[in-house]
């Protein structure tokens, strides 16, 4: 048997296990020092009285032979796409039910997608990137192309017509910057997209920080994207679902390349290698769109959103560049003094105790910026916010 | 972008919505007939108490702050993989925790392994067959070859030396013959992959349907396995977990082709396209391997194997030549007087309102074979063994 040789060109990644290295040397060196960790990626305040009342009760339904499920439809309950198709009505996006796929999240979906298209295919990615959409594409070895996302282009790259690119990545807002596309600037990829007869995938992951109402939450609100692009979103950070495991994916239907529908393969490649999500995991998935749902869910958004606010504050007050924070739980900032990413890290970490991502891990175009989030307690928030202005003042 | 255009290559099969639509048929022009479904492939018992109450309680702990989970490893949680450790002990199988991987489900990983192998690998499958083998590699674009499963070999085909094949699917209790390998017979197949440098990717989902002690329940009970096979079990029969989504995948880290380590390689894959599986799902399946568990499990399938023996006895009476129902909830018939699969079909249908599936549907050698299953209540069960003794007497 010969296996995928692809595998072999997968760079390892040390970018987090190096941060939690130097933390603990540190930690063990200075004992009294309290370190405050302002890197974390994901979510910390519990799930919503709303849906733990749902997955319980979905979980008693499993317990009695009358309201007992067994297999689902792979592609999830019609209660749950008739909720998103709600949700998407909500900013003015039109979808067919049968255009909604429930998956367990959007990393598996943003891998497994790939499954669909051609190897001999070029590969547009940004730098900085999140680094799934790289290793994914190595996996299968593709031909991958980066655009340079920077400060000139406020880390929004747009299209160039000289580059000639068949698979295009993008998340808005962004992970790990924080930047958002407008309406303006997404039609821009849309063009160049059904131009050039690319496909978008696109990962939405955090449109539920967006609070600008001009600000596209879904591509589907830019004319022309159901025929050039596939969305990815879920209810991690939307409704704290990171270990209770929930997304969606939008095929239009309108998808057609080679003759081929993407929607019809999709349907094809879930169905037969995938079995759908939990019952119970996708009722508590419905609830967040209950009313009372929707409002709990706010509630967590805003003590995120309320938190980046107090950061990216504090890095104005100083005269720190930086994006995020505003649509997004990322705070994305440029070092102080011409510092490198790694070097920032450690003068944060020696002097203020303060635990954050180094940007040059997520790309060559990262190096001398540096990723916060807003995912900490507001009382760590606050204290890493005071040590912050103290010493930068 | 090119589209995968072996998407064009796969069969629709239109097994199971041909019955759907003969059922309906029949049902509308004879209204006052009770129609029983002995056709049924998932199963019909609700999630048994205790893991309903680890259900709800785990469902509380993520409503909770301090007890809150993100995140959690990909491969699944520790918890987990060391109540599996002692599952597989107690059938004299040592496993290290990380040659274990939880998942949602047998089906996602059969599908996704094929991630770690080159396209360039000739894939053997039995005839008849779990659609799913085939159509995964034809996704891929691999070569398939048929290995004939029939009466002279009681359904459990065994190596030809002069058949070069890279990747093996076993699947023992067979779906859909309810053929169950010794462990003779598996050491020829292990023997095989080893001596010519293949895989076997060995679906046991339905082990827990055996009584025998001395047939296997996992590959690794036969010498050499762990240097060729990759096994793929679920919670999926074992305890009713077909809509709650639990399976796990074990590989060796003995497992190596090309100095590549599979173990290392799926757990990249894993890490990477993949975000594990819901932390209270973890909770519920953990709760199987609780003495009490353990117990209710044991009802269930006892339940099933009773129906399956009502079934075996029947057919055993009027000497209708079939295999399963011992070991396995399926029972294999070869139809009556010569019949076709449809024809039986039909007959069954018009006669005695018993649906079942015709063999014919999963493969050439499944032509004049009928699947019949354990997974109705009781009661419908005792009827329709009533009908067929009345019927065939």
């Amino acid at each position: 048997m010969k296996v995928n040789m692809n595998y072999k060109n997968i760079a390892q990644s040390y970018l987090f296990s190096t941060v939690a290295k130097k933390v603990n040397e540190f930690a063990s060196k200075n004992p009294d020092k309290t370190i405050i960790k302002l890197g974390i990626g994901d979510v910390t305040l519990p799930l919503c009285e709303q849906v733990v009342n749902a997955l319980k009760s979905a979980s008693e339904e499993m317990g009695r032979q009358e309201s007992f499920h067994g297999y689902g439809p792979e592609q999830g309950y019609e209660f749950l796409k008739s909720s998103l198709q709600g949700y998407y009505k909500e900013h003015g996006v039109n979808l067919e039910n049968d255009e909604i796929f429930i998956s367990d999240g959007a990393k598996s979906d943003l891998g497994n997608i790939l499954d669909l298209f051609d190897k001999d295919n070029t590969v547009l990615v940004p730098d900085p990137v999140y680094p799934v959409y790289v290793d994914t594409n190595i996996m299968n070895g593709r031909k991958i192309l980066y655009m340079n996302a920077n400060q000139d282009n406020e880390f929004l790259p747009l299209p160039d017509e000289n580059v000639k690119a068949d698979i295009i990545y993008l998340c808005s807002p962004n992970n790990p910057t924080g930047a958002v596309y407008n309406k303006e600037q997404l039609k821009k990829w849309v063009d160049y997209a059904n131009k050039n007869n690319a496909v978008i995938l696109f990962d939405s992951a955090y449109e539920c920080f967006i609070t600008d109402e001009n600000l596209p939450r879904s591509i589907y609100e830019i004319e022309g994207a159901k025929t050039c692009a596939i969305e990815f979103c879920s209810f991690s950070k939307m409704a704290g679902f990171t270990g209770t495991r929930c997304g969606w994916t939008i095929v239009p239907q309108d998808l057609v390349f080679d003759d081929m529908s993407l929607n019809k393969m999709w349907l094809r490649r879930q169905t037969t290698k995938f079995n759908g999500v939990s019952y119970i995991v996708q009722k508590g998935a419905q609830a967040v769109f209950t009313p009372e749902g929707k409002k709990q869910i706010q509630q967590n958004l805003e003590y995120y959103k309320e938190n980046a606010k107090l950061i990216s504050d504090v890095l104005t007050r100083h005269n720190i560049w930086h994006i995020g924070g505003k649509h997004s739980p990322y705070i994305w900032l440029k070092c102080p003094n011409n510092m490198k990413s790694w070097e920032f890290f450690d003068y944060l970490l020696e002097n203020v105790q303060i635990v954050g991502t180094p940007g040059s891990g997520f790309g060559k175009n990262g190096e001398g910026y540096f990723r916060l989030t807003s995912f900490g307690s507001r009382e760590n928030t606050q204290k890493a916010v005071e040590r912050l202005d103290k010493f930068l003042g």
